[in-house]
């Protein structure tokens, strides 16, 4: 019955997804309790900040002090966004982070030129220079992302074979440096995704590059964040971006009251009861979910810390017998 | 790629779901204002009330006004749910109501017993006096229902054989008066299911009874509800239960935090975007959506009244082109 995988490696990008999305001005001290607690989860990567104009994006003005403050666990690698060379170099300057690049192009001009002032065509000639600096300074480049890849706010739905061209490009730009990619990311960055779209891109992603692992980036402006993942697992993917709690949302993709990304511990449940490994502990990741929604100050999306997880539900009865 | 159904059957239970749970008092004259404003959606089926002792529910205490007050409208069918000869007997004294029987028996013995006051013995001898009254009565029999189908928060996980020996006792009862049911609906009453449960337990029940369709009664307790309802498009599975802006959850299954029913406009969204017609308008549902806000005054769990629908996007699109 099942074509699942046996386990999946998830990326925790709360503290940068959501802490980028706030309104209110959050204290560094608290955006460094979120990520320490999250370090004892079992999470193995956790995107903590990303570096960005503070102009655009105040909420992540203190992302050096983040990253200056936080406790790091053996076993866990921290990352940082960064969408330009000064970013990069501003996260490199840290001297704490798992400096590793990526080839990150967007299917949407339009929305591209929103977030990043570049067209695709712009974009591409970007990542190949940073792709350049990546070589010279000894940087890894570990994998290619595709946002928009779904459909965008602005242009719509997006022709699945544009998307898998675009697939190309990240695998020719790897391949001009002999670089093997860990993964694709294929982001559904504004919500627009189907489970029946996941499986329609994936599988032609996977047509075109059979030996390509893909991850998937998934938001729930639509509240089909976790259908979404299911018909990725059920094509086998086996890498999934999401943030604790349902923390998140893009700051540019034009609609105020979009959710943010699939949540971390109701996805994680989802693996639990379906036999898929995470290597998470659920409860402490709950309670890493409840922090987050004391450190934003209002409620957030996520189901599981509302309504409980069926392993205490199993234990109670146990304990009952 | 797609084994979707064409199209689905939608039976909207926010107005019961919904209300019977809520702490505050909600005035009849606004559950009116809901069930009247769902009438315009393309709903063809409407849960309106419980007839259920006020006692224990008291956010139905005002059934029978709020029958009284609603505009039917027509073409569109509307529903009380009760659970003993009382409730029946008020439900058919409205005189306003579609009167369909239903032989609905829980596949978890300790919830009946805290949700009815009766073993599943009890239960299924209960079920049979009652088709016995519906056939006297002249009233039809037309669907079988399973609680608890997919685990209990009291027993814990429930063996798929017992729900496909339960369905088996319900088709049994229904062939002893000579009646065709034209579905059985099996409850996620207390959010168990994963959607990988799902397929199992709907495809166990389909071998066994290959002729016999099958709805789907989800809740969202831990944000699965839509992938499971995917899960079950994905088996064929044409009926749904669903409450508007995921209204609802269950008195009496033990956890106080838990969410509703699966939202049925996200549900739509889900199925308008994979060519699945439910013949709901959506921009009226969701209308109705945030119109149950205002009433049970508080968010509600449904995501696409605030991400907004992919649809209007379009349209924006389109009209800057």
């Amino acid at each position: 019955m099942s074509d699942l995988p046996a386990k999946i490696h998830l990326v925790e990008e709360g503290p940068r997804e959501g802490f980028q999305i706030e309104k209110g001005p959050i204290p560094t001290a608290r955006k460094i309790e979120l990520i320490d607690a999250l370090s004892d989860t079992g999470l193995t990567r956790i995107q903590i900040v990303s570096f960005v104009n503070p102009k655009r994006v105040p909420g992540m003005a203190d992302a050096e002090a983040v990253v200056a403050g936080f406790t790091p666990r053996p076993g866990v690698s921290y990352a940082g966004l960064w969408l330009n060379d000064q970013g990069f170099d501003r996260a490199r300057a840290t001297g704490r982070l798992d400096m590793r690049g990526a080839i990150t192009i967007g299917a949407s001009d339009t929305f591209l030129r929103r977030n990043q002032n570049r067209s695709i065509a712009e974009q591409i000639a970007s990542q190949r220079d940073m792709v350049k600096r990546y070589v010279e300074l000894g940087v890894p480049v570990y994998r290619g992302g595709m946002m928009a890849a779904f459909g965008c706010n602005y242009e719509g739905d997006i022709p699945v074979p544009r998307v898998v061209e675009l697939v190309g490009t990240i695998v020719d730009i790897a391949a001009e440096r002999n670089i093997r990619l860990d993964y694709v990311s294929l982001a559904d960055t504004m919500g627009w995704a189907t489970p029946l779209s996941i499986k329609r891109v994936v599988g032609a992603v996977r047509s075109k590059f059979p030996d390509l692992a893909l991850s998937l980036h998934l938001h729930d402006t639509r509240g089909l964040g976790l259908a979404n993942a299911f018909a990725g697992l059920e094509m086998g993917v086996a890498h999934f971006d999401a943030a604790v709690a349902g923390l998140g949302g893009c700051p540019f993709a034009a609609n105020a009251g979009a959710a943010g990304n699939v949540c971390t511990e109701d996805l994680v449940v989802m693996c639990d009861e379906m036999g898929v490994e995470t290597g998470v502990d659920l409860d402490r990741l709950v309670e890493c979910a409840r922090l987050a929604e004391d450190i934003v100050g209002h409620p957030l999306p996520g189901c599981v810390m509302k309504g409980g997880t069926l392993a205490k539900l199993r234990a109670a009865k146990a304990a009952r017998a």
